[in-house]
């Protein structure tokens, strides 16, 4: 039964303030993306904004600034619940009390179970008129790693892979590149520069050397908001502490931080994050908690058989993203994912398929896991 | 450079014959599937026909006897050029003639070298303009079987598998029903009741002892021309002929050949077909110019991964139909394909992709070799 009063016109009102929040996917973390419409009381179009970048100006200030005076008698349509405490900037509750706005529409309540509702009811102890759940299931997905975070104090897992059409990694000799083509590396390039974090293990580590950086020329990101592009800390699994510093991930000036199960005490340059462990490997489930604290909202997961089929039997994946290319390398090519001996099929882990795209030559195929 | 002089009203109505040839697809083996319209004068539709069956009417007669004293001075759009020998029936350009078709377009010549061009000569010789190759690639696809094994003698290979998302055909112990979902299965009931002959390997048969028939409920071919359906003959590849008698497929009253390299002498109600042999096995390329021979145009292949494996890599295949599964295996499963060793990527080998499409919950992919 639904009990919320909004019309079609609040819909269309609130699907434009989502396209706006989109602008800040690549640049708002560990801040939501969140974006705001003012709409006057003869249904104009007045204010329209975004948040961009953590520490700079909520979506509402945006909005409320672009309307002006024409705020007074206005509604605005903000994707996230209005926050009530003042963080790096002053609460957005009170900017749309003082600006006059008569009526607030929000897509998502803030999922923060400390501040949940505390922005709506501010709202309404001034007399303003409050709907929301208008789209927000559309507007959800603009934060599912945020979400995810406040919620259970973890980030948004995303799992990538890249294998031949018979599901192998590389040949037997470890030679892979480039298995997908340009189109799909590049679409990869991509969903880095979205993340907050990117988690490889020490095997990938050591068998590619990789950057794991976002290279804007080859990313071709044409609606990025603020330039140079902000590249999102590496993280590193490597339980004994092993890896040498002379990878090249260790040595670009850029932030890579390593998970052991110990103290470190080798010298040089690697900056190491101790966790929990499990037998003689870092407990993953501790890790994606120390990631949470260190407000990674969206990580984004590039590794090998033995790290991704860890994640995803330990139920810790969220998304798995795979490029299938239109090659075969045989079974005496690596496999894509390592996992336990099943005896019944029953047991195997299913997934729910979400997207089916072609990216150049490639599939990508996206899915959750039931 | 265009030389040839048509119109689009040309291709409207080839369009439609080459639908009404569809009808076909489930029964004309090993005759090509033909459609056929003729047009009056003045432009309209006064007969329609496809040919369905070997022995019976082809598709110029159906539409000629549709259309009556109408064909005269009409012109008749057949998607394959009109025979001019006497098979299992009159020819058919002696049909166009008698009943004073005009003009004949066609969509694709005879590929037989034997007998191209000739039904196009005799139409010309008794004054009638044609006109060749319009809509020839959408033609095609009706016949990729039959024109395959007229210009090499083998049939057109198309070669199914179903497996996870990582590539796995079974768990370690061989359990593989059901990976993949019943709108899948489905849809390769269908694409059996298509194909001329089935084929599979020895080791399919113990593992599993599959039946290869069509289930025509759980095909659900609603477009099936003539009941009941035509069980297309099953082939199985055992060079040693050591298969025992006792599996279904030996055991239900439809058609089983098994290919060996050497005479059986073991009594018993399987029949054997001999075929050269390269070292131990079944020459596979020897084994479809057999199936050419018995008139096989589109051959469906079922099979392990071995198998498969061995006319990937002798370049056997025409088409590779995956169906993927949301599922993951692991590395334990058993393997899509054995291929040998590849030291580099340029050794593998690689495909085109040609369609995607959504079963059920299962991903379907074609691809042809490149």
């Amino acid at each position: 039964m639904e009990l919320t009063t909004y019309s079609d016109l609040d819909k269309k009102w609130m699907a434009l303030a989502i396209d706006l929040a989109w602008q800040g996917c690549y640049t708002t973390s560990p801040n939501p993306n969140v974006g705001c419409v003012i709409v006057s009381s003869d249904g104009n179009l007045v204010g329209q904004g975004a948040h961009l970048k953590a520490g700079e100006a909520h979506a509402e200030v945006h909005a409320l600034r672009d309307a002006g005076k024409q705020a007074k008698g206005a509604t605005a349509f903000v994707t996230l619940e209005p926050c009530s405490h003042t963080g790096r900037t002053p609460p957005c509750a009170n900017a749309l009390v003082n600006a006059g706005v008569k009526r607030v529409v929000v897509a998502n309540v803030d999922p923060n179970p400390l501040v949940a509702g505390r922005g709506i009811k501010k709202l309404n102890e001034h007399g303003i008129e409050t709907v929301t759940g208008v789209l927000a299931d559309k507007a959800a997905l603009l934060n599912r790693g945020f979400f995810k975070r406040m919620k259970q104090g973890k980030p948004f897992v995303s799992l990538k892979l890249a294998a031949s059409m018979d599901g192998r990694i590389a040949l037997s000799n470890g030679q892979s590149k480039w298995i997908t083509g340009p189109e799909a590396r590049r679409d990869v390039q991509r969903f880095r520069a979205k993340s907050c974090a990117i988690l490889t293990g020490s095997g990938t580590v050591r068998a590619d050397d990789p950057s794991l950086l976002i290279r804007p020329e080859q990313a071709q990101i044409d609606d990025y908001p603020n330039l140079p592009i902000r590249q999102p800390a590496r993280y590193v699994i490597d339980s004994t502490g092993s890896l040498p510093d002379t990878f090249q991930i260790f040595n670009d000036g850029h932030k890579t931080i390593v998970f052991t199960t110990k103290e470190v005490t080798t010298p040089g340059s690697i900056e190491y994050c101790r966790v929990k462990q499990v037998g003689n490997h870092v407990d993953l489930d501790a890790m994606l908690m120390e990631l949470g604290k260190r407000e990674v909202n969206q990580l984004w997961v590039e590794s090998g058989a033995t790290l991704a089929g860890q994640l995803l039997s330990q139920q810790l994946v969220d998304e798995l993203i795979i490029y299938l290319a239109p090659k075969l390398l045989g079974d005496q090519g690596l496999p894509m994912l390592k996992l336990p001996q099943y005896s019944h099929l029953a047991e195997c882990p299913e997934l729910w398929l979400k997207d089916l795209t072609l990216v150049g030559q490639d599939v990508r195929l996206t899915y959750h896991l039931k």
